[in-house]
């Protein structure tokens, strides 16, 4: 099989103003397609989607992170390539530019997966990663949205208020033209969030999944729900093992959110087949997807 | 059903010694095992034997933490409550004297599941949670083990040598008279290990899971196979969804471990009908289980 797939999202919830991120997704995912077309690993183009969505202050990743209750990013992305169960994440860095690049760094120049805050931007450094200061994240719309957050609701720490706004959080998923798949998954988390705070983004199994054996899934939503109900992993399951096709098995994940703890949020998925799925339960998900030339974009 | 399930473990490996385990493995499965019997909550259970387990120096969390390359601790840990999948965890932290404890906090007390570093300390502190300065953690034992892996290892960033001593981690299961399940894991992770590095012991579905409808599982061995295999949550998808019992779904589990990323490691598991289950590929394993008045143990 000679094809390519392709899915990218830049975050779910209630979407405003939509038209203003399509010639954006557009770009993005041609960027991807144009790549993969011409060769590049899976890994290579969700790596690519992902950094440039990070680039794009539209997003809640990168440029264009939320703040914590603090005012500061707190970043966190992973990645992972399905050709070897391969991954590399990194959470609550302030510093690095492009998270992804970081948890990539991670994931082919250190024996571990998964490194945090300071000891994270120290490695990714040490790697050629690109270093930011903190002002680099403080952008006005980002400024102004913490201190709505923080008029709006004091007490974040101890009553959840479901965010009635988009939720961030940029992904792509792809299967190359060798049939090996990738997935990446990046964020800036909630706004007003207790510092430290990780999500679903980083996590294995959580936010982003990839084995060639089923799938390559990227999640968005209330982290929180995604993290206790693994919920890219049990995509992967519902394919490998339960012998689900690729949207039966995005949407029997969305179902098991629900029915499992209430969760919010939707999931792309391109499956070993290259078969291009996206299921959701929050109301709006910006996504666009490329398989073998033919390119859509969605704000719904 | 009237009755409870319990299972320990203080971590797998090449056992040095195994009979200066055993008294401390009893002491506090007997003690977990006491709890329940008087009606305690498996989550109670499990926090209850995970904080003796991190006040003893014999294991590799709490007090007995591994040092990293800094020389500081840097433990993890996490906890799940299967009854509602409510579920918390730490990363990162050097300044709690029990991990789980701060864990458990984050579940109880915050509307997040995953809190890292300085920030999960400082919400530790406001809730209660007693910190300890970082000298605590700097045992003679942990500062020679420490001395060793140095020399042994001085490019430690980025050659992967396989650990030859025991891995570290402690952990419990259990289901309660109720019917109840929960686990939880803690850790201090590897010696000489980079600064920010996270394992599978907080990440839910890694190290620790519990779901009422499947099981209570607690990991140990080398983290990263553990993350990027997801294995906690392979034992209870192979229970929930593809119907295995206890036992063969532990063990399919650690094949799936060595088959898809040749992986070293054990983990304990209470099913949901009160069946207790280890299985391992790594030489041995310190385990202790409680059902109904009996108690055994096991250095192997």
């Amino acid at each position: 099989m000679s094809g390519y797939s392709l899915v990218i999202h830049g975050g779910a919830g209630a979407i405003r103003e939509p038209g203003r991120f399509e010639p954006s997704l557009r770009r993005i995912v041609a960027a991807g397609a144009a790549a993969l077309e011409q060769g590049a690993t899976a890994r290579d183009a969700v790596s690519l989607c992902v950094t440039l969505l990070e680039d794009d202050p539209l997003y809640n990743a990168g440029l264009g992170s939320v703040l914590n209750a603090e005012g500061r990013a707190e970043c966190d992305a992973g990645i992972m390539d399905g050709r070897n169960l391969m991954a590399g994440a990194v959470a609550g860095v302030g510093r690095i530019k492009n998270p992804i690049l970081a948890a990539r760094a991670v994931m082919e120049k250190s024996p571990h997966v998964f490194l945090i805050g300071a000891g994270a931007e120290d490695f990714a450094a040490a790697h050629g990663v690109a270093l930011v200061t903190e002002s680099y994240f403080r952008t006005p719309e980002r400024l102004t949205d913490l201190a709505r957050a923080k008029a709006r609701n004091e007490t974040a720490l101890d009553h959840y208020a479901p965010p009635t706004e988009k939720l961030g959080t940029v992904g792509a998923v792809a299967r190359d033209r060798g049939g090996n798949l990738a997935a990446a998954t990046s964020t800036g988390g909630m706004t007003n969030k207790l510092p430290g705070r990780v999500g679903d983004s980083p996590v294995i199994g959580a936010g982003v999944f990839a084995d060639n054996a089923s799938c390559a899934v990227s999640c968005t939503g209330v982290g929180e729900h995604f993290l206790r109900t693994t919920l890219a992993r049990v995509v992967g399951f519902l394919i490998e093992d339960q012998g689900l096709d690729t949207q039966a098995a995005a949407d029997a994940a969305i179902a098991r959110l629900i029915g499992k703890v209430g969760g919010v949020g939707a999931l792309i998925v391109v499956g070993r087949d290259g078969v291009c799925a996206r299921a959701q339960n929050a109301p709006g998900l910006l996504s666009a997807w490329a398989r073998d030339g033919d390119i859509e974009v969605s704000t719904q």
